[in-house]
């Protein structure tokens, strides 16, 4: 699957000069009113090449490893096709990112070895099978966020790449925030900047797009809540909501002192973050709950989802063989590739139960208890299996991408969220009715075979996936042309300042009308003290005249 | 002008019903890779008709008259090229909204005849070049809502119109929520609605979709404040947007009592409004301060504005005789027919202070000091003229539509706004450098004429609005496009309900979580309490002891 190019084909076109180009609209009216479009191709060839070597642009590119990188990916290699000049720069060691026609690549060297990060992600996997305190939870986070740092700072003193960076004139950089660093040398290069994102801790994303986020219906992350929630679910999301401040300050103070070390500025991490230009955030609303967005986020979810491909012969030939019954998808992920023996004889008994043949992605230990219906596989087309109308159910650990890859085609979902984002995933295709999520520790080989049973079964499921599906793919177009076409805009009109809103001039007081509400208060409460004051005079007054008049009356009486 | 079809093209296609078409992304790949796609043109016109009489859906269209309605037309034609049946409801006084072979249209009578709306629109535009009280214009507003109110009476009273609206089965309505009452029959018909909307009054469109609309950086309509405001300005947005609730119960209330009668329930004309399924807002963020908007709201801006055609000879003629020179295009647009005849002398004399050909869209008095240069003509193409290479200024009332117009095809502007919106577009265009604003009633003629000499001379506003002009055309689809497609969508899928946030089962204490702030803060209270009266309690013991203590100490001693 590695560096196999999509087939999805763009209709955008355009140089990167916004004077010589006409815009999008215009441009794809005259490409497909021209005569002789079709019999041209060989001189578009032609044209192609010629526009790669004088009108491309050359974006930088920086990624991080791991599943983050197969959506990135995408947007590259059409970014490419497009005649752009594109440099990866990464860590000397990793596991997904590698060496490709698509991109030229620059690594800088880290502390750790391949080993280290393999063993990392496999504990990560093999872990989520036992039970965690949240302090080992904590732990993993803290150790993930010190690996980013360390490699950021390696990445900043590689002065021999960075001369390369600033000799480059790249004219923008498409980057990950999850690893923040790329926008601290986005500022160094003063290029403009392009995310693309799912989410970051503690609501990074909507705190640096300065984007309303209402805890009263937007569910934290990693709380499991859905946007339909009790008071003390109200009340834990707000705690969650308030304390993730505290967590973000300790998570990401180390980069204050980097950024002034390197940039010579007195930034928080957060305002150098609030400077992108684009955030291409990998969102649909058939999966994630309704909520304000901000004019420069540009929701791109269901990016990974391309037009399905002929399946090989070999799985043609095993899922032709699954006869009226069709086939279950199983995987838990490129990431997690073995679990623990006993989780696994438990997944293979509830396997069993079922009269569909099941392939399942896993390279670890084969259970002894494998029934026949079940096939072991390294690797499957997951998008492409999915795609296929035998598909019945998708047993996935509840990955972003592969939720996308389900709703797109409309495959019921049994989830087993493991760690991360997976979890609130999994409760968002459940709240749907689209799908059923186990418990990774608790649950029994009862558990699974009942919930891959009414997947299959219940039509209601499938009823609602299709529904998701169908207002999912009923869009005016595809989110690869989307990201494409805001990564070249970002290029060609040097950032979008267009789209910021004038809230990042104003401090947090200010942002909220605080000080107007209390020079209103003053006000008020200045009128009232006045009034009553005046009221007082008047009283003492009259009482006065009153004491006065019946003082001399009671004189005059006596 | 009127009736007239655009040559805009569109590059959807597809069937209404969900599960029998393909998404608009596969279907637009496999269309445009069909090998024979350009020799079956007279096919695809058999087949067209084909689907007009069976697979088209059928929309209900209740617009409003006057400008509104220029850009609903174009999408209803465009839905009509589509396939679909379209049926439009309007009283039967008006005075654009004609017969068409777009649409069937129905009307119903009202209390008002052609010449009181004419008479209006007449003074409405007249009006304007002279001072008015705020309650002069606060009654101009009233009346336009009471006569709102008094069409949409009659309306849902026309018994033999509603029977046949009933009998009729639409799959949507579009409508101009402008004229809230289209709400209120698509709640009787059970049919969701797609609003194509400018801006409400007192913010209904934000208050409706419970969008987010901070007044530190949001300006409020009619304070012609920009998005960068000093405190005390701060502190006016902030009254205003408070005051404006209150305006709005005042204006809207007399809907709940017809809301009550016509739909036997009881709900407010917002909670009617908050079930729209897409709000197509006229907003693009080139024009439009930066802000947070809802998944529900689609922006169009931009929407009239299409691709040039060829002016007439008669134009091409004055146009090319203007020399090097060039042409100014001077409208105050459609509803302005006749200026006081002073201010139509002070225009005239500044006019002809420029070396450009004046061409001048008006059907009032002729000044009798009128220039050589100036060609006063009744009807103008306006957007064709200002996309002629020629054009060097643009001087508009600052209507949106000429707005866009002006900004689409960069030329830089001279505003001169009247009422309405028109005073805080005019602010818009000027914080962007892009045109100058003229105070309608103080302006002068030399005035108008430095104005109109700067935006022609000064370099930095032809740049300005050609910067402009490259990013808001720089966009994946065009806005006519993207409205359609929602427009079908709403129709194939019976509305938008994924787009619909939780928030809308909240209330407003729920919403701002104050009840949960009420919660921790009387918990923090009572901890509080608890732990002074524990110390105290303390306190009391030890100091009750030491009493004692020293008390026995003491008679020890003694």
């Amino acid at each position: 699957m590695e560096e196999q190019s999509t087939s999805h084909s763009l209709s955008l076109s355009g140089s990167l000069h916004p004077h010589k180009a006409l815009p999008t609209f215009y441009r794809r009216e005259m490409a497909s009113s021209h005569p002789g479009f079709h019999f041209l191709a060989s001189w578009a060839v032609i044209l192609l090449l010629l526009r790669i070597f004088s009108e491309g642009g050359k974006l930088l590119v920086i990624p991080i490893d791991g599943s983050h990188w197969l959506s990135m990916r995408l947007v590259v290699e059409q970014l490419r096709h497009r005649g752009h000049e594109i440099v990866v720069v990464a860590p000397e060691i990793n596991l997904r990112i590698g060496a490709s026609m698509h991109y030229s690549m620059k690594t800088y060297s880290v502390s750790y070895t391949r080993e280290f990060v393999e063993a990392e992600f496999k504990k990560l996997g093999y872990k989520s099978f036992t039970p965690q305190t949240f302090l080992e939870k904590f732990s993993k986070i803290t150790n993930i966020t010190t690996m980013f740092f360390d490699s950021c700072k390696r990445l900043l003193s590689n002065k021999e790449l960075m001369k390369y960076l600033e000799e480059s004139m790249f004219d923008g950089v498409l980057m990950d925030p999850f690893f923040p660093c790329g926008q601290i040398v986005a500022e160094h290069l003063s290029i403009p900047s392009v995310y693309l994102v799912r989410g970051l801790p503690c609501s990074l994303d909507f705190h640096a797009t300065l984007c309303p986020n209402p805890p009263s219906y937007i569910p934290r992350f990693f709380t499991h809540y859905t946007d339909r929630m009790g008071f003390f679910q109200r009340l834990g999301n707000l705690l969650v909501s308030l304390s993730s401040t505290l967590t973000c300050s300790f998570l990401y103070s180390p980069y204050d002192h980097l950024i002034k070390e390197f940039l010579q500025q007195e930034a928080t991490l957060l305002e150098l973050l609030s400077h992108a230009s684009i955030w291409l955030m990998k969102y649909d609303f058939v999966f994630e709950y309704p909520r304000p967005v901000m004019p420069n986020m540009v929701l791109i979810g269901g990016i990974t989802c391309t037009q399905e491909k002929q399946i090989s012969k070999e799985f043609e030939a095993i899922v032709n063989a699954s006869g009226e019954h069709g086939i279950v998808v199983f995987s838990l992920g490129s990431m997690v590739s073995e679990i623990p023996m006993k989780k696994g004889m438990e997944i293979a008994d509830a396997l069993g139960s079922v009269p569909q043949t099941v392939l399942w992605r896993y390279t670890g230990e084969v259970p002894p208890n494998l029934p026949k219906n079940v096939k072991l596989v390294k690797w499957l087309p997951q998008n492409d299996l999915l795609a296929h109308p035998k598909t019945r159910a998708f047993i996935t650990h509840g990955g972003s991408h592969g939720v996308y890859e389900g709703i797109c085609n409309a495959v019921p979902m049994v989830l087993m969220p493991l760690f991360g984002d997976q979890m609130d995933n999994a409760k968002r295709v459940e709240s749907r009715g689209a799908g059923l999520t186990l418990n990774i520790l608790e649950m029994t080989s009862k558990d699974i075979s009942d919930a891959l049973k009414a997947v299959i079964n219940d039509k209601k499921y499938k009823e609602n996936i299709q529904r998701l599906s169908d207002l999912h793919l009923d869009r005016p177009i595809h989110p690869l042309d989307l990201a494409v076409h805001w990564v070249e805009f970002v290029m060609r009109h040097k950032g979008a300042p267009h789209l910021r809103p004038a809230a990042h001039d104003l401090n947090w007081i200010q942002y909220h009308s605080l000080d107007v509400f209390a020079f209103l208060l003053a006000v008020v409460l200045l009128s009232l003290f006045i009034s009553v004051k005046c009221c007082m005079f008047c009283c003492r007054r009259c009482c006065f005249k009153k004491g006065r008049k019946s003082k001399s009356g009671k004189s005059k009486t006596h």
